[in-house]
């Protein structure tokens, strides 16, 4: 990042962390992420974090592999019903323990030679090739996972420390919500979690990548906005300070995305409330929650956009090796007739309006994204307060080494 | 492999070769192959050894080439229907002579500019376009490869030395058979041949991964046995000391392979022999063997399984980078209408079961073998056995380095 | 290359190039490129020279990519009608531009955030979703490259200094021809660019490879013939000595290329161009040039074959990691009725048997090729003059490093 950027509306202390460079204006960039060293160093992803993997209608007693943070998981309901997480290999000769079955309630078997694990413990508890006296019973144990499911999604805990409650880092409007109707989609995509979650939060591409977007071919977007980041508690918000909805460019000419056929938004509900062009009364219970921006963000890479009528929720998990599990949600917080009317809605438009083909569009930059080195401009400022986020610590982590810096609400 | 496998029942010689590590049961494993170096360091394959690598019905005077050992060997016949093994490397630019023609009898020609070689001692013999003059003639020439034939297959010699006899390192019993009719399958497979191997030998993975085998469809399975190795000669032998049809775990459960509709094999035959579930005599041929055991391994990677009527071979030949060509084979010592018989029990049957589906479990598990680090349990008593074995020496190899250790009959 | 190599008729400062290794004959070769450091380095290409990309015809207003000896080049046409090359990267977060649409006219802008780049001179002028005011414009830019059009094609000046004119590095027949027919094919071929340009120059393989070509179907082609080496500027040209149409093999017997349906070439015309086994008179401007030989090469790679109605020039450009733009040309020079004649006879069949099937062949034995290490012989006289050609620098290099060493005509 050159010298140049420090013209962008950020805090001092965002400002220092900016290398000069004092190249030329030819250079194509020297801005590494060694100002951000926790999460320049994360590329198998944020440690000790619960992270959505699998819808829970997904989960039954055929065991799955699942990849989270570069971790081989496999994932079965045991005998109760309750989903389990144990590593996925074999400690006798590295087979995966998800090509194998369960041949008694509550284990998992290796296909290979019959070792057989308890889902709630890992312990192995019978080899079925070397009868039932083997002495290697009680000796052997595979690492378990924390597993908790909620709004129809399997979590899993990575980390290195006993897990906290996943209560505490559910979105906390979800925690104790009156009624919920949740749609959604899981899917594996190629570029890096921090990417998405840098993308998915930026406020600068919204508008010019996603004006092709069929989702918006009847909503008109603005040209430029300016922005600014505002923290509360562990969430972090993009607040809208100015929107314009033509920019004139001096000896190039005018752009807009004004159309005869687009409609252009009323004013803002509240003005942190997203806007999807209708005139409904916002739900009470979203707009009880009072959130000081419409779009926000929160370690480990979770995206909240708030809408009148239902949230947008975007999870960022990291697989490994530069693909990310993109788990993309709906929650409407109605029951009864309006619940079915919200599947439906889901089904046959947003599904594949949204979490298709518009958030495609981001999958398509994302991939395309060969950063660092980068430049940062304006906009950026919402990325630049991401990093810093994640650089002040886990929030949920009370060892003096996870704990947050002094950044904070 | 931890301490806790000291109680497998092995010689004291093994056992000394386990490495204690002291971790808890989670570890997942801290044994490596140091133990055996000669075993851990052959990955391209043994040296020293005749491997077989085609059928003789497909080496045409069309050359082809064939990857040994991680070496790129082009094999034809001569203009007297010999067949040749010529290094597959043309001097001069290094295009591949298996991509030329015989131009003239006995040669083979680069497809490039002509440089032809003598198949019989590897000499440039003419360089089409470099005129009769050429100076280069007599003064190049590539490494020649011993080749031999039998048992309807192509048989290349690997390694740094004068090849020993091959009929010194074919199974015995198939040097001076009276009659013998052959049937077999060659594929290319992923993994190690040495996992092949073990694989191979492998007394526990047979009842529990081929229960599902339609080859076994009729056949009950044991539940799990006890097993001891003795070296006879340059071969080792599984011998069965206890067999269980059935293992109750408590507090899990039984496990058993009965069905009503599987039939449980008689008393073993010799004991020596294994058990196809007929009642046939055993062939005079086969039953005159007396081998200690009806499984046996040797040195490069030979597997030998003798049944009443017929012995199947499997030879897991190197290839490179941890592909293997698998040599299945299978030899029934009979002549005229006995011979026609097997060939149409082979076709419509054995190949498509054994050397098909059966044996492609065995490729499904050695892909997903992950090891090392690995841990062993009591039946692995044939892979430490077959570890030594290798780690004693090149049995054909009377130079001091390869002289076999004092391991032996 | 081994001692006998010093028998190939070539100059004494050639000789001196040879390492001589006192190697068996059985030796692989241990010949290696470290003789001709400029040649053996240029793994992406050789710098500073101007390089044909694309059909004048296929570059329009929308960006498209091309990687040249490693760089990735967005190339369009401006508001002008101008082709332009950009460096294909958005300094912001590395998207390429070639993703991106020409907003306004002479520009391109990133399909991420809209930064907008005048193709003139690289300058960001408007970042779309940043406002009139973004304080990044003028302070940032992204590298220009040369571009210029000549015979139908687009050319791009790869290199570290200003480009010198294309005019001066064009064949000098091509620069004021009096009229031009030009037909031709652009493919991306794997293999490297160096050995394109050795085996296109190459003498020894045209006769043995290309006899099955069907381009030569009615042509009879030599066995093998005695070439000399001449440079003339900074053309080398291929010469011959001896043609013989049959060799006598001792101990082999004969081979010839002769065949009843086949015709043998008359006397050659002049000797200087080549013959396509017809008796038209040569075409005059191409009789005018008075070719030493009708085979030639010059930097950076660009082979010319002069016929006696056209002239084949093939261009060998380096795209990266062993891949290359084969960019075949075929220019007769003629105008009217006689051009529109040319581009049948292309269409129908030059384009199809000779920069198609006959061309294919060079590719496959490109690929094949596995050198260095290498044991060259008498005709490869042609590729050693080719390298030292190289060696001797870049004729269009004025300043001291690139100065042309001693070597010359």
């Amino acid at each position: 990042m050159s010298a140049e950027n420090t013209t962008i509306d950020v805090p001092e202390r965002l400002r220092t962390r900016v290398r000069p460079d004092g190249q030329s204006k030819y250079h194509t960039g020297k801005a590494d992420w060694s100002a951000w060293p926790v999460y320049d160093g994360a590329d198998l992803g944020l440690r000790n974090y619960w992270y959505p993997v699998q819808w829970s209608s997904q989960v039954t007693n055929e065991p799955q592999q699942i990849v989270l943070c570069g971790e081989k998981i496999m994932v079965m309901r045991d005998a109760e019903g309750r989903a389990r997480g144990l590593h996925d290999r074999c400690p006798h000769r590295g087979v995966a323990l998800s090509e194998g079955i369960e041949e008694f309630p509550g284990t998992v078997s290796c296909p290979y030679h019959g070792w057989t694990f308890d889902l709630s413990n890992g312990e192995l508890v019978a080899v079925i090739t070397d009868g039932p006296d083997s002495p290697m019973c009680g000796k052997v144990a595979v690492k378990t996972y924390g597993v908790e499911e909620r709004i129809g999604l399997v979590w899993i805990f990575i980390g290195d420390r006993e897990p906290h409650s996943i209560d505490d880092q559910l979105p906390e409007e979800l925690v104790d919500a009156p009624a919920m109707a949740v749609g959604g989609r899981i899917e594996e995509r190629n570029g890096d979690y921090r990417l998405y979650a840098e993308n998915g939060f930026d406020e600068g591409h919204a508008k010019y990548l996603h004006r092709t977007a069929l989702w918006r071919t009847f909503k008109m977007m603005p040209a430029w906005n300016k922005v600014h980041i505002e923290q509360h508690g562990r969430w972090i918000y993009r607040i809208e300070d100015e929107r314009h909805w033509d920019a004139e460019f001096p000896g190039l000419g005018t752009w807009t995305n004004r159309r005869w056929w687009k409609l252009k938004p009323k004013q803002q509900q509240g003005k942190f409330l997203g806007n999807t062009g209708g005139n409904e009364q916002p739900d009470p219970y979203i707009a009880a929650q009072n959130y000081p921006g419409f779009a926000s963000l929160s370690a480990p890479g979770v995206l909240r956009i708030a809408y009148p009528q239902f949230i947008h929720y975007e999870f960022y998990v990291p697989i490994a090796g530069g693909r990310t599990r993109y788990v993309g949600v709906m929650v409407q917080f109605k029951s009864g007739l309006q619940r079915l009317s919200f599947f439906a809605r889901y089904l046959f438009g947003i599904r594949w309006l949204f979490h298709g083909q518009f958030s495609g569009q981001d999958g398509w930059m994302v991939e395309a994204t060969d950063a660092p080195p980068e430049r940062l401009y304006r906009p950026d400022v919402s990325l630049l307060e991401w990093r810093r986020l994640i650089e002040s610590g886990n929030p949920f982590d009370s060892t003096p080494a996870g704990k947050p810096g002094a950044a904070g609400s």
